[in-house]
């Protein structure tokens, strides 16, 4: 049955523009909103309001940053404040997690059009507590700014606890495996549904493009089982799995086989050629993707192919089937 | 001698537009243009470049964060490159030694135009390196982002380490005495200057407007002396004294004789009424301002006033002499 677009506007929340605008509050109202819904998690030990925050962290601590802008990373037809919420947060976490770190901490910062709707922000600010409580993560602070005219944008920081050796990309061996915790290919798949208007096909897929759910417990379970690299899916399986060849200097083969029922439950809903795309080059899936030495995959990975050493004149890089399939994935700067 | 506006121009650094558009190169090789440049620092494990960096830590560590925006916080016939990078990586760091922390590291995120020029990129990434190099701060990492036109923005946070306590804003007593390191309006009056196209009148204001002068090292020096409350002056003396006063629920009482020189200093360049406005007022200084007990102000550390309970029917916060000033200070919505 398809959506009604007035319940989908409901389910997806307020409109980034009407209702009462951002400038109507000064910032120590708009904090006094925002600050009280942030959950605390269990490290930290002073709250935003100060200068800085304070997290009780151990030996290391991992950090990352990751940025959502308005127009290129999201629309407001398709994504609601808090569903941008879920997905900055999620992806930031699952760069922590792909080291083999505990997310701990993240720092969030908008920086928007004064004519952004107030309900938008509560909204999104909502989505960002959501994930975060999820995930036992504190808020740590953040950074509210003025922008031109149509500018919305967010950034967050995101820190980690590590117990053991952080997991690089640059650790898979010959005789590793390389295998998946998560799934493959729904979040291009969503978004490709979204462009068609076909949403109803497959709102699994649309959700997982609208909210992913990075399997953050399984990096530090893959540390411990000693796996040798990984990453978190955020620009495909061929392109990242093709930083991990080359960072290791080895040669990851993909089996066609092992993939072949990702493609298989996405051909239904947008066709088999862009079924095979997600699956391959599909982005912000944010599934972790590693090698293990064989025999030693943890449960709940699936095994997607073998690392072997790169042959004479060969260079390290990623292989289907033994056959070299070119996709770029995305660039920033080329693609705006 | 009023300078040249071409000596000042070539003295600024290179145009923000003009030159190489960002557009013309991939993500890949704009990082491999900026992170070569980045400095390591005494405790960075492993460099950015993974899916996050990683950093030795101790107990405790201090996160903060703080974006600028062109055309609010800088204009490109003010600022360079370079200095919006010093300026942001200050700005920054101060609020982690105002929490009596070391700065460690800084995550950097740019989100700009891609017809932001590459020249005035790369001279924005030397000013950030070097401003963290000078600190002993690694980079551990950023994100790249395009933005729609005209848009240019810069994203910090900055993580310290923190062997002891923090020092709050809120821990300031009767009978302790406030003070400062630093200057006071300096940075505020070179803003003036700037946008008065009377640069040459004052040129020590003017660098300190483009390009804060923390006392990082004051910050665990005033917490291992026992000072009670810290913070930075980002906001102005009176504003950001009245957060002490407020956390704290103590009255400030700031001593006018103390703050005379400063006004002096700036009295010939801006003139009087507007010398005591920036002394008072001035926002940017990032100078340290904390109160200790009676008796224990570390050398370096100028007593501008005294800390008193609040009497009957007395709110909590900043005087002048014994007498209110109102001061709203800035308000980025609101002023927007």
């Amino acid at each position: 049955m398809p959506i009604e677009p007035q319940e989908e506007r409901q389910r997806r929340g307020p409109l980034m523009t009407g209702g009462t605008p951002l400038r109507s509050l000064d910032e120590d109202e708009l904090l006094a909103r925002i600050l009280p819904t942030f959950p605390e998690g269990a490290d930290l030990v002073v709250a935003p309001g100060d200068d800085a925050a304070v997290l009780r962290t151990g030996a290391c601590t991992v950090a990352t940053t990751d940025t959502v802008v308005l127009g290129r990373d999201w629309l407001d037809a398709w994504s609601s404040g808090a569903d941008i919420g879920h997905k900055v947060i999620a992806q930031n976490l699952a760069d922590v997690a792909a080291m083999g770190a505990r997310p701990t901490g993240v720092l969030v910062t908008l920086v928007a059009d004064p004519d952004l709707s107030l309900e938008w922000v509560l909204d999104h600010v909502r989505g960002v507590a959501d994930a975060c409580a999820a995930a036992g993560v504190a808020v740590l602070g953040g950074d509210l700014s003025s922008a031109p005219s149509g500018v919305v944008m967010v950034s967050v920081t995101a820190l980690g606890r590590l117990d053991g050796e952080p997991v690089l990309r640059s650790g898979a061996r010959p005789g590793d495996v390389l295998a998946v915790r998560g799934s493959l290919g729904l979040a291009d798949a969503g978004l490709r549904l979204l462009q068609a208007g076909a949403a109803s096909r497959h709102p699994v897929a649309v959700s997982r493009q609208r909210r992913p759910e990075p399997p953050l417990e399984a990096g530090p379970e893959a540390a411990a089982a000693g796996a040798t690299a990984m990453l978190d899916l955020s620009d495909g399986l061929l392109r990242d799995g093709g930083r991990i060849a080359r960072a290791s200097g080895v040669v990851v083969d993909l089996d066609p086989a092992a993939l072949a029922g990702d493609v298989d439950a996405l051909m239904d809903a947008v066709g088999a050629e862009a079924a095979l795309d997600c699956v391959l080059a599909g982005g912000e899936e944010h599934s972790l993707l590693a090698t293990f030495p064989a025999g030693s995959v943890p449960p709940g990975w699936r095994v997607l192919g073998e690392v072997r050493a790169s042959g004479a004149g060969e260079r390290p890089g990623i292989l289907v089937g033994g056959r070299a399939v070119s996709h770029t994935g995305w660039d920033h700067f080329r693609n705006a």
